[in-house]
């Protein structure tokens, strides 16, 4: 059984977990005041092309997410997010419970637009309701399209222009980063918005986040919400190390690259036999179409999401790759679904 | 100027003024342990013809939602609300405030059916998302609509077997419960939900809502709920008295009816001069479109809001009449409108 | 049975209850946008002779507290109170229910002093703990102490040398500004604090708190917060109209003077018959020290509540005068303390 | 520069270290659905010879906290703590972040007795105060005393009969149960607890505690909890290797009586220098009283925290001892105790 269920299937890219074992009895300062991660922070800023930034590195993408947007807002204001958003469909209420309203937006391809904020200004217009605050997106997005840099900026020039606050959820920023059709890179994101993070988690790390605080009037006591969220790791020397390695070389970008790479052979490969796909996605996760009973058979060698229904005999299913996907796997699940077609066909035709 | 904008625009009905007056230098214990309080928890226990419930008077409305809510679901736990639901667009998030997600169902008439909820509970599967826990539904709704007994048996059947609370904001109770298309009484709600309120503030009273917990599960410790959240009125007994008056000689009814009337007073004007309504309601709001032209004009003599842009040239208004709204000034909207109406006729056919 | 038990057993004031009947059937605006809070607001600036003040009319006190601190205090920020704080022990957890820690100091007397607040500063030093922001007093203190000028002005200084706000519970305030022993007036609660609130409920209004908000920093979508805890009374009018009633011609101040001249008629009495008191208190409220035999006895014809076991055979019991409290009713109870207490003697000497 | 600081200086054990590598290619399901953590389960239920518990893994502390005390209480519940407990004074407020008061006991040895908690549920009788519901208790306690058998065993017994939950925070639960003078077994905690956990973190792991939840009333939709704080981690299956590898083999422990051994060698070292204590402490966190200036030179070659001030010429230190101290590390520091103990003494006779 070989998994195209997620990207977090792995443990860490050998390079990272070497790190940790190299540097296992040196004494450290805890809960991130290390000098890994000093240093992760210093090539990050130096990354990003931005002094006047605020890292802080947090364990996963829900209490990032948790932790900063509870801290941007006062009590009565809100998100805006995609109906797809991580935060509005897959956190368990996690904003909410911080106390804040997420105002969902029905998008078609998991992206916000300027229209689709300003709809929600329109309907928001006085102390009766929430004030909307905050544009959450997620590049790439939780169906695998991305934001282009003409999009963001549109973004961002229209949240100065209203007083919002941009916030870019990167669980998957590597992938969105490497994808062909990107145009945007780190610099841009720290020009554009008031924060984002950069997943370490879903490409190559143990766990990890690294949270850029752009906006100054964010940036204080950021610790203090950390550390009340139950956020603030003892040995927060672990994050440091990770996040050193994947970007002292550019291991981040090679990874993802990895990632993209095998997703895009199996997009290849699922085209070649006439599927169709759910949605277009130039990144790490694929939504191909497939008869019922073929998902049933590939369900016996490879383990992936069912993701939606299309009609009584057809579904579209999640296929994730990540930077410790196989070749081998992609290339078997290929030919596996040649063959299957083919049967199918034969069968069919009989 | 004449105000049909809300039912919240004058004080109280002179019986239960009067009776604050009466009443006003006896020494009550507080916070609701007065004999005022008691009473008309015991006319309430009669009228809803059940003896195993728990009453408590609360303020207002956002105060008694977000305090029940926030009382009846475990953190985790979410409300399901139709789009239009007061807890979803009008109360500055105050269930997220508490820590819950209100997860909002699209529908056209303001009410949720047993296959809007199944559609919540089938897109919530496992604990990356909040667990649906309680339909939160008012009758009337806020666009004027009401529930027929039938459809409310089926969402109290439907919340029983899926183990659900069903819970009615009654704001605006009375108006529902006395309309012309009306088959419910008090005893209906009592037996079929979890719990519901009587709203006094739109129907007659200074303030005041009389929660009603029919499940024995929710019943413990609600006092506790109630001071937490700043909503236990120090001279409870003015929430007492009000109730008392309200319902000791069916006072509610006959205001709630009054209210009807001169909405269907409206009602029937309107029609006659062939305008058209956003939605059919049989309650005490109305929708009715007219011309731009002509709202301006009847803006210049009555108060109402304007509910929501038809096309270029029209829009639908809100009318709300009250227990307090005079005949006389129906009346008078009726004849000036038919007097705009010919008006704008004559200046078209010119 | 007459009852010393509270300042809220009575309903309002004559020429509020007055007020509120003559101004029944006209059509305000409602949730305090009406005439009569824009001038109850006017007079109020007039009387703290402060323009730059912002005031919003909320039910309760407990309400007032907690929308208050929740808007002023940033997520990890916590309140500094007595331990005999009202927030600290009568409000159900109210302020940690919105998510703030309430950080206790044991005191005697009910005062914070500066040297009190230095102590918590001195052991809140970093990100693992909370951060003290907003300093809370009540005036006069839940034991029926008040601040000197004097005092107030050096928390004031302090406070604002520290960063750290200032707030006065003034759910008792006229008690405290008509005390024999009282020098502050409403400007200078106006000039030194950051927000200040004058209590109705318990001063001859049927419900309400005047919160004075001084810091401009403080003001900003107030109202949000307001609506958010379910604390925007609809009939915002009876807000306004009760508070025009008490300070448009000094009502407020000689309904608490009447209290407060009630109470020192008790002490007085009880003074003369050689009793002892827990604590000294200036205002409504009094705290002597009877025999139990002679606490069972009162209790056949006064309620009041037991405040504290002194030793075996003793008590503290609170008694509460008010607007209301009858002459007739203190010389009764003086003269029946009299009557048991030489009864009482002459048994012992038996 | 050699740290006494605390106990989470080093990574993790290398047997911890070798299982994450060795078993880094597997693709284990997410989210601690992983066979791994299962495994450990399984051998903790073992450990604590009891099956009918449920145990979950989480990353740190304040979390573990955080998580489960809002999980266990309804919002109007509060928890009891000893004034040094960690949730009140080290976590930033993180239970009042939930909702929820804690309140804080003044103890000497930072341990609650049943005596303790009966004062706090005197003093709590009605609905106008939070309700007592949850005793909080540290096992070693922060000023590293440990409970015997007997006083766990009353605390149980009463907390059972007052319908209070016992809570065991067991961050450092090694160093207790390896205590020269500990009587307690993990199934004893099990027996005797409604809920505690096992810390990894201060214990030899990267970090990872094990809640166990012994009472069935508390164990329902727990992950759901999880999740929405925050807390579950993508890659679980690092606790679950973690916690297998600490339980497997009784590395556990061992690693906990290491730490202990070195703190007895310190304390023994210094007692033999004529020093003493602030208070007497069996685990791994000793305090004891020098001279300023020894401090100063002791804090040329160690760190470790300066925890109080006791005179104008004395202090209080923290070391902190842990399964990576090293025996040469004690011994040197003893050697340097003691000669600088003898200049001293040389320096005062001159």
């Amino acid at each position: 059984m070989y998994s195209f269920k997620n990207d977090y299937s792995e443990g860490a890219h050998p390079e990272i977990l070497n790190a940790i074992v190299t540097t296992n009895f040196e004494q450290c300062d805890g809960y991130g005041k290390d000098t890994y991660s000093s240093k992760a922070a210093e090539i990050l800023k130096q990354k990003i092309k931005c002094d006047n930034i605020d890292i802080h590195f947090l364990v996963g993408g829900t209490q990032t997410n948790l932790t900063s947007i509870s801290a941007f807002l006062r009590p009565y204001e809100a998100a805006i997010s995609a109906n797809t958003g991580h935060i509005n469909t897959h956190e368990t209420g996690a904003i909410e419970a911080t106390g804040h309203k997420v105002i969902s937006v029905d998008v078609h391809d998991g992206k916000l637009t300027t229209n689709h904020v300003q709809s929600v200004l329109d309907s928001h217009t006085d102390e009766h309701m929430v004030k909307p605050k905050l544009v959450y997106i997620s590049n790439p997005t939780e169906i695998g399209t991305i934001y282009k840099k003409e999009e963001l900026e549109a973004l961002s020039v229209f949240c100065k222009e209203k007083n919002l606050l941009l916030f870019v959820d990167g669980a998957r920023l590597g992938s969105a980063l490497t994808s062909i059709e990107n145009d945007l890179d780190l610099s841009d994101l720290g020009r554009l918005t008031d924060a984002f993070y950069i997943g370490g988690t879903k490409n190559g790390a143990l766990f990890g986040e690294a949270l850029v605080i752009c906006n100054d009037l964010l940036k204080d006591d950021f610790r203090f919400h950390i550390k009340q969220k139950g956020a603030l790791l003892a040995k927060g020397r672990l994050l440091g190390i990770q996040f050193l390695e994947l970007f002292k070389k550019d291991l981040f970008f090679y990874l993802a690259n990895h990632a993209n790479d095998m997703a895009y052979r199996l997009d290849e490969g699922i085209r070649s036999l006439d599927y169709s796909f759910l949605i277009d996605s130039p990144t790490n996760q694929l939504f191909p179409i497939f008869p019922n009973k073929i998902i049933n058979e590939l369900s016996q060698k490879y383990s992936f999401m069912v993701w939606a229904k299309i009609d009584e005999d057809h579904s579209a299913i999640r296929l994730v790759t990540s930077w410790a996907t196989r070749q081998d796997a992609v290339t078997a699940f290929i030919e596996d679904l040649q063959s299957l077609t083919t049967h199918e066909i034969q069968t069919l035709t009989i």
